[in-house]
Order: C-alpha cells, then structure tokens, then sequence
C-alpha cells in the first residue's frame, strides 16, 4: 500500500470521516507547501508535548509552567461546592462557553456503553472518587452528572452515582443531574414520550 | 387557469406542501377511482359535519348525540386540579399519547408571533379565563403552559401569564410552565447555552 | 374511527404523505372556513369533469368545447415527424417547461417494474402502437422514449421499444432513448461508474 | 493560543472541515498513544517524500525507483491515440475506479472559477500544451475534456480548448466533451432545463 493508501486510511479512522474524505485531506496535504507540513506536524507535536491532563479535574490543558492543575481548577473564584461530572473535554468546553456554570469539573473520559462490564476501562471512577474525598474536606458539597440525554449517558451516570454514593453519604453530599425536559427549540408536535413526560414532572 | 391549475394552488396552501408536490397530489386525485374521490370528497364532508369544538378546552371532537364536551373532559376520572394549555389539537394528541398527564386541556387555537399586536385574535384568551374562573370554584390549583420551546411559544406564554395572573391570584391557582432541560437524546457537545443554563438551572 | 381519523387515514395514502402530516392536513381542514371547504371540494369536482384524456397523446387536459385532443397534439406548428414517449403527465410539463422539444408526446401513464408480468396492465402499449400506425402515415420519423435513468424507466424502455420494432421497422421510424451522461451539477469525483461509462461513450 | 487551539484552526482549513469536527479531530489525537501519533507524522512524511508528480500528467504517484512517470503513463497497453484531461487527481481516481477509459489521462491540477483573470496560475495549461505537442507525434488522435458539469467546469473547458486549438488544428487532434444528459438515477420530473435539453439533443 503506498503513502496516499497509508494516509487515506489512517483519516478515515478519524471521528466522522469516511474514505472519500479521508482522501480529500491526503490530496490537500500533498498539495501544500513544505512549510504548511511542517508547521501541521510541530502543531502536532506542540499538542504532545504542551499538554497535559489536569492532576484535579483531568481536563486536558496546556502546560504552564510547573502547574499540575488547570486554570479552572486553579481559579480561585470558582465555587468549590459544585462539581460538575463531564463525560468528555469538550463538553466541558460547551458548557463553559454557555457562561452558566461557576462551580468546578471533573472529566470522566468518556461513557459507558449499556451493559459493558468493565466501567472502571471507559471513565476515570477511581480518580473520581479520589478527588471527591479531597474537596469534601473542602466544601464539595453537590455533585453533577452533566452526561448525555441518551441511553449511554444514563448509564454512565448510574455507574457513576453507583459508585459515589457511599462517599456522598458519609460526607453529606448531594449527587444530582441535569434537568430534564424541553430543549430550546422544542416543538410539543414532535415531542417524544420521555421528553413530554420530563417537561411535566419538571414544570415549574 | 384550468381546474388542474386551481387546485395546484390549493394544495399548495396546505401546511408543508410546495407546488411540486401538490402537482403530484393533484395528478394521485385524478388518477384514483370516482369512488375513491367520492369516499374522500364525504370524508371531508363529515370532517366538517361530525367535528365539533368542545365547550370547555375547544378540541376538536367528533360530536356524540348532544354531548357538548369532549370524552377528555367528559371523563370524570381526569384530575381537575389541573389545566394544561396547549396551542393546538396536536399538541393535545402527542401529550395524550405519551399517557404522562391526568388532568384536563385548554386549546388556546394557535401562538402569538412575537410582537403581535392583537393576541386575543390568535388565540382564546377569553375563553380562558372563562374556563379557568368556572374551574376555580371546582377545585383548579394549577394551570400548566404547555408551549413549544421557541420565540414564539415564549411570547404566547407571556401573554396568557399576564391576563391569567390576576384570575390565578384571586382564586390561588399556581401558574407552571413545563420543565425546560435536557430532551431525550441531547449530547451536551452539541447543545446550545440556553439548554445547557435551564438544565443546570432545573438540576435535581 | 371517527372523521379526522379517517381522513388522516386517506391523506396518508398521498404520495409522499406519512401520518403526521396527513393529520395536519386535517386540522388545517378544519380551521378552514366552510367557503374554503366548498371551494376545495368544488375544485376537486372541477378536476374530475373539466380534466379529460386526450384521444391522441392521453395526458390529462382541461376540456375545451368538444375537443377530443389536447392544445400540444392540436397545434399545428408541432413538429409530427418526432414523438417523445414519457411515463406520466408531470413528466411531459417538465419537458414542456424547459421548452426544448417541439415535438408530440404520449403518456404511457406509468412505469413497468422490473420483471413485472403485466406490463400492458401499467402502461398504455396498446395506445401507443395505434397512434404510432396512425402518425406513421402523417410523416412521423422518430419515437423518443423519455424515461426514467432508473431500473424503472430502462425496464420500461425495453418493454416498449421491443413492442414498437416491427411496426417502427415496417414503417422506417427510428427508435431514440435520452442521451445518457453527466447531468447539470455533476461533479465527476462523485460519479458512478455508469454515469462515468455513459458520459465517455456519448463524448462530443 | 495554545496547542490545541492551534490544532483546531489548522484542521478547520481542511476540506470540508468546521470548527466543531475539527476541535473533535484534536481531542482524538490527544487521547491516541505516542506510537499511533508517531505513524500517522511518518505516514505525513511518507506522502511527502515518497509521492511524486508524474512527469506527464502531472498526477501525484509512489515513487518507485527512477521512474519519472506514473504507472497508468508507463503503462504499455493504455490506449495513446485518447488524452483524458481532468481537473485533479481524485477525479482520475474515481474514473479509473469506473474501468471505462483504456487511454491516459493529464491533470489539471485544480478549476478556473468563472471570470478568473490569470488561469495559468490555476492549471497547468503550458504543462498540457507540451504533452500534447509531444504526445501528437506519438498519434495523439483527440483529447477529451473530463470536467465536473458545472459553472467552474464549463468555464475551465473554455479555457483549456481554446488554448489547446491551434496544436489541436495543427495536428489534426479532435477536442472532444463528456457526454450531457441524463446521470444514472435521474428523475425526469426533477431534471432542470438544461438537462432535459442536453438528454435530448445527445438522444441516440
């Protein structure tokens, strides 16, 4: 298999990109300059060797000098009552661009596909329950499950409050998840059972 | 314009129906049986002739002897503390299908677009509040705003709020509006931060 | 079942028309007002006995008097010697619309289904070798079929072009199909080897 | 900007790519091992080094040994008297993909966007100039114009044959087009204007 093959194949195991994409980028990398390549090869390096996963709340983050945690976890203004559970980094990016939560993180790494049998492989539990047992000494005193609304999120989150509920008791913390219900742009015509279901147990 | 033409341009006033498709409904008519025509032409017929508007919620309901009321309300083992206000039939029908609501409906028969000047000739604002004063004295406790999640079902929602406030607050009736949250299958990479706010905000 | 349930049933069975929509065909019915109702109903009566079969080329035509044919196959400035077979009458007004043929038509009134036993049951075969006798002897010179670039439209095509032969043989008129290659928009890194294969041969 | 930010603009210039896939692509190869990181650079490398472009026509090919030309070019049994002249490499691909051309081919290397001043500096038309003066000793017979059915097609074609005229008259060359008509699947009641003229003009 020559280069074009190797690369064509290797894009293709990229998130969401099938063959003829994948192809698409082999012709416009070969189409690029030398310097372009080069600078696309020390991004990714830079990306390597630059970032690191947050010691606290297991976000990856840019190295900053001899830091081991991230600049949220280090933001002394952030409450430090809440923690919010995320399945992945970019999660937690959207939702700190929504600009509608104060309080701290924690990235599980993943999900939990139904019926897997070993969790403890996909999401970051034991590191979980380690920092949980440090912030209750600190204040923690609500933790979130910011999982998915689909069966793989609810699975996830009840492996996760499975396995912080001990914890939760003997340090009185609340465990809770995100409100269910109607997402912006929901229209009731189209509603499915569970959402309509949730919009009325939620109203308010 | 030719009977072909005309009925084009009818079918193209139909909720979602451009003129290409309505071309093909036009041709489908012509093609069928005059049976086939005939049963539809009585199908309409009775539509109009057998369809009724229920005295209370102003559903549509197919008239039974003298009834004036719909089976919903007619049916004495539906909760009457509460009145769920939708803007249409459908929405009526979507939430009934979902079996997740035991109490009664108010159709209000429409929304109001967002600055509109003259509400109260979108939607059944009086009738309301005639309904919602009369229920009082039977024991209403709680009007629920059943509106879609979008402009236009926010600014419906103000403008019935309003003119019921006063009623409610006479008589001690609660105002809800459902749950706004995460719906059933929402992944919070791709939420937008007014979903991601409600969800955090109605968290249990 | 009562009305609006049996006529979303009936609306369901318009082409391209699934439950939902066809229920909201309904509720659209009925916040019509009665004059809309009876003009609707009117205008269907109007299809059934204003639109006829034309006797030559059996598109659907608004009755003109005691004309048996339609305005194209009554316009003396068509040219006869070319007659263009198409399967169904929208197919003849988009070819009309794009005003590049000056030829007749005939309207097969469908398509065949591969391997169907029946062909003579879905098209007009019959139809179609009286009127080509009878043109034959007025001058015409050619027979284009314009079908369907689908298993469909081909399967049609053989169907048809093995039923005219003799008579196109006795007679000197030649047999023509669409030229097949790349259609307006094609882009060739999305091309189907069929397409590719057409497109190489019908080269100019 | 940090790494990951700087990942993320990079990946969102290639084709096809916005800002949110291309945030998921960096997180991918966050989470990926060293070794897998450590390929996909050599692989990047790989094309760099090891893909040349064909002497003749100019596609991007494995080097192999000395060879200075591709291995469809020096490919004995490939038909010299037909030139195959396309605007990239990915078009070729798919062509070759379709087995319906036997002759060689000469990329372009890109389109001329319509009404574009300097459309040398787009293609290769000097390159395709020489090959052609070389190749019509050797009996080049005609050159076919693969280009995509489009505006920028179209426009590119101009260009191209009328800079190839005078060689093409010199040498008794045939310029020759992609067959227009019908694509496979096409629908006659959705085919615009254009196509319906292209299908019937190139009938057959």
């Amino acid at each position: 298999m020559n280069a074009i093959e190797k690369l064509v194949r290797k894009f293709s195991e990229f998130p969401g990109i099938g063959p003829k994409q994948a192809r698409r980028f082999v012709y416009f990398l070969i189409r690029q300059s030398d310097a372009y390549v080069g600078e696309f090869k020390r991004e990714i390096d830079e990306l390597r060797s630059d970032i690191t996963v947050c010691a606290e709340c297991k976000r990856y983050f840019a190295k900053n000098g001899a830091a081991k945690i991230c600049n949220i976890c280090a933001d002394g203004s952030r409450d430090r009552t809440a923690l919010l559970v995320v399945s992945r980094d970019i999660d937690l990016e959207n939702i700190e661009k929504s600009g509608s939560f104060a309080g701290t993180y924690f990235v599980l790494g993943g999900a939990v596909p139904v019926l897997d049998k070993e969790p403890e492989k996909r999401i970051r539990l034991k590191d979980l329950l380690a920092l949980v047992e440090k912030r209750a000494a600190n204040g923690l005193r609500e933790i979130i499950l910011g999982l998915d609304a689909n069966a793989e999120g609810e699975y996830t989150g009840e492996i996760v409050s499975r396995s912080l509920v001990p914890l939760a008791e003997k340090h009185g913390i609340k465990i809770s998840e995100l409100g269910r219900g109607l997402s912006s742009g929901t229209e009731l015509e189209y509603s499915d059972p569970e959402t309509i279901k949730n919009a009325l147990k939620n109203r308010q």
